[in-house]
C-alpha cells in the first residue's frame, strides 16, 4: 500500500513517526529514509535510533532554502543517493514499512525527478507499505497512492509570531 | 499550548504518538490518556508502554457504538474517571506534554460535557502542552486552542472495501 501524508498543517512527520511505532509494536521490520533533517535536532531521532526493528537512513540533511552553504546541485546529488538506497531497500524486500520522510518536498523542489521516484515505488512488494510525507505532494503520486491524508493548518502559533517549540515542532 | 488534531482522515492518533516520541527525545515527561482503545490491539501501545518518561492511562476502552455490551451510561462514568485523572494530572503539574487521545469523540458523543473539559484544560500550566485528538472537534475547543490541524481524507482504501490493516490502522 502506498500512503501519502501531505498538506500545509502540522502533523505529517509526527504521523509518520507514529506509524513507525505502530508497525514496530506488531514486530514489523521498518525502514525510515529521511531528507532535510539534521540528525540531532529532532527529538524523535534520539528515540527512534534506539528502537529494535528500525533501520534509519538520512540524506541531504540541509535544505538549500534554509542553509546557504548548500547548493541545489549538492542536494540533487544527495537525493540521488537516497533514491539509490531506496532501490536497494525495495529490491531487498525485507521491510514491512518504508517511510520516506519529506520526499514530497524533494519532488516539489525538483531535487528528485517525479517519474524516477514513482518507478521505484511501483516495484514495492504488494504486502509492504510505504509512507511518503511532506507538503505539496504531486498529483501523480496522489493518483498512484492507495491512501492520502491532507493535514490542513487551521491555526498555528507561528502566525502570532510564536517561535517553534522544542518537543512540539522539533 | 493547546493543540487539537481533528478531521476525518487517517493520521491523528499516529500524529499524537509521534508527538510523544518527539517530546521523549528531549527528555520531557509525557502523559497519555487514551479513550476508546483496547489496550492490546494497537501496535503503538506495545512500544509506548515500554518507554521511559511516559505514563499511560486508558479509560472507556470500548465505544458503545462498536461494542453492544457497553451502555452509554457506563461510558459516561468511565469518561468521568478520565476527567478526574486529568484534573489530578494538571494539578500535579509534572508533565511537559499531556496527550488526550480521542477526547474529541467523547465531546462529540456527549460522554464528556464540553464546558467541563474546557475548564480543566484552562488550568494547564502555560509551559506545558496538551494535544487533543479525534474527529469532529468542537468549535469552542478549536477557538481555545493555539494550534489546530485538520487531517482530511483525500483517499482511503476503506472506500474500495479493503479492511483495516495491522501496522497501518491499528
Amino acid at each position: 500500500m502506498i500512503i501519502v501524508i501531505t498538506g500545509n498543517g502540522k502533523g505529517k512527520t509526527t504521523s509518520s513517526i507514529g506509524q513507525i511505532i505502530r508497525a514496530l509494536g506488531h514486530n514489523q521490520k521498518v525502514c525510515l529514509v529521511q531528507l532535510f533533517k539534521g540528525e540531532s535536532f529532532y527529538g524523535e531521532q534520539k528515540v527512534l535510533t534506539k528502537l529494535e526493528g528500525l533501520d534509519f537512513f538520512s540524506f541531504a540533511t540541509k535544505h538549500p532554502f534554509c542553509f546557504k552553504d548548500i547548493t541545489k546541485e549538492q542536494t540533487v546529488k544527495e537525493c540521488q543517493q537516497a533514491i539509490d538506497k531506496l532501490k536497494e531497500i525495495i529490491k531487498d524486500n525485507k521491510y514491512n514499512l518504508i517511510v520516506l520522510e519529506e520526499f514530497n518536498i524533494a519532488l516539489r523542489d525538483n531535487f528528485i525527478e517525479e517519474s524516477l521516484l514513482l518507478d521505484v515505488i511501483k516495484q514495492l512488494n504488494e504486502k509492504s507499505n510505504v509512507v511518503i510525507t511532506g507538503r505539496g505532494s504531486s498529483s501523480k503520486l496522489i493518483e498512484l497512492a492507495d491512501l492520502v491524508s491532507e493535514v490542513k493548518e487551521i491555526k498555528h502559533p507561528y502566525n502570532k509570531g510564536i517561535p517553534a517549540q522544542e518537543g512540539i515542532e522539533y
